[in-house]
């Protein structure tokens, strides 16, 4: 028995060369809605551009400078590729012991995600190769 | 302008080197619902197990068969990750003509899916570089 249940599913992190390149698939497409224009997020070195769907989100990351920890894999995937999955939790650090109780490494301290809660990303050698972010559900969501 | 709305983000495909595997993952550690024994997909050469999150599901996947097309991935990828995103539409095969009078690579027929209805894969390379699954909405699902 799990110590905690796994949340919604927030959104499918996607990494492109190019935002612009991302909305001509997922928006054009696709038909997705893109309700916020896109914006940088400098702690994490990308910068991103959320898709709905109508159950969850896709986030598109474009690398955010030279340092950008996601340079690397658009190095490796020119055209893009899928970069990450995102669940929700109600407490975030609770949801951080828990899961460093059971042996599975925390990348870093909860920080401020794209939606303005705290998030944290698991290790992906302790998850199956996948490599899976925790964000604490964001107020009034849903 | 596109020609049709994206449907529900209905999975998240993960490979995985075996179900057990995937399932200590999602099951175990993030506490997903699996209500469905793993069965096998012999016409996709894989063997699946769906695990629930509160409003979308992964996919379970491990090769079945040495034929399988997904063997390589794990070959290459020998803890698994992410394989494909399936959408939802509600008419196959519109959404079918709808991709490739875009000029969008369909690859195959459609085929019956995972959930009992039609589905069809798009060439990543025509979708930035991930490999996307569209299914027709399953009866009953939602």
């Amino acid at each position: 028995m799990s110590a905690q249940a796994i949340g919604r599913l927030n959104h499918v992190g996607i990494a492109v060369p190019s935002i612009e390149a991302g909305l001509k698939v997922y928006r054009d497409l696709l038909g997705g809605r893109v309700t916020r224009e896109p914006f940088d997020l400098p702690a994490q070195g990308v910068r991103a551009c959320f898709v709905d769907t109508p159950n969850c989100q896709v986030e598109l990351i474009e690398p955010l400078g030279a340092e950008s920890p996601i340079a690397k894999f658009i190095e490796k995937n020119a055209a893009g590729g899928q970069h990450h999955v995102c669940f929700e939790v109600a407490d975030i650090h609770a949801a951080k012991a828990d899961f460093e109780g059971r042996g599975v490494r925390v990348l870093g301290e909860p920080r401020i995600g794209a939606h303005g809660t705290l998030v944290f990303f698991l290790h992906p050698k302790d998850m199956g190769g996948t490599l899976i972010e925790i964000m604490e559900t964001p107020e009034g969501a849903h």
